[in-house]
């Protein structure tokens, strides 16, 4: 684990209160810059896999060396996108002993499930 | 409107018929790389405010030439935005006339929505 890795962990960026929708009404330019930095944060095969082997595992947390394995990248690759998938607010970490482990944050996925939701009332 | 628009329209990507949930089980790389192409459509400020403005016109549709005054961008670099999301699956469009005219897809934002959604059952 690299130094690198140590210093940003705990970070984690403050959503805001309310969840414009994004198929109800024109996004601002702060918003769309918020969303898009997320959204950038899974266009990528890797991330994503990282981040539904986080989430979809029993227990709700997953060592960094459970992770590596399933992947044909180097550690400090795999560590890369998992700090990426952290400044996006998807997921936090926390260092025990040797490994550092990762879990979910859904507060930042169901917002993203919450801004793709229709309006209630749209056409289908 | 160039002609590399015109030759593009029509095209949609065929989504899969089934939605695995991104938060239930680890995805495999070829779901991984399919939504990972949709998500980095989305991962772009501009991008995000056209799928905004489209999808939320009344009556469905907007004319491309009532999305590129809100920009401070050339029209070829929207028309290239909007080409993207077109790719994406996200939107579709239709030339009538001078102009072309966008709409949401909401098959993918539904289907990008439900991956995103969590399992049932699964912790708060």
């Amino acid at each position: 684990m690299s130094k690198h890795e140590l210093v940003v962990l705990g970070q984690e960026p403050s959503a805001p209160a309310c969840c414009p929708g994004l198929l109800a009404a024109p996004l601002d330019e702060e918003q769309a810059g918020e969303l898009a930095r997320v959204f950038k944060a899974l266009g990528d095969p890797v991330r994503l896999r990282l981040l539904s082997m986080i989430a979809s595992r029993a227990g709700g947390e997953v060592c960094v060396c459970d992770l590596t394995p399933a992947f044909d990248l180097s550690q400090p690759t795999i560590s890369h996108h998992l700090k990426l998938l952290r400044q996006a607010g998807l997921i936090d970490s926390e260092r025990r002993g040797t490994w550092v482990y990762y879990r979910l944050l859904p507060e930042m996925t169901d917002r993203l499930a919450g801004v793709l939701t229709r309006p209630a009332g749209s056409a289908s």
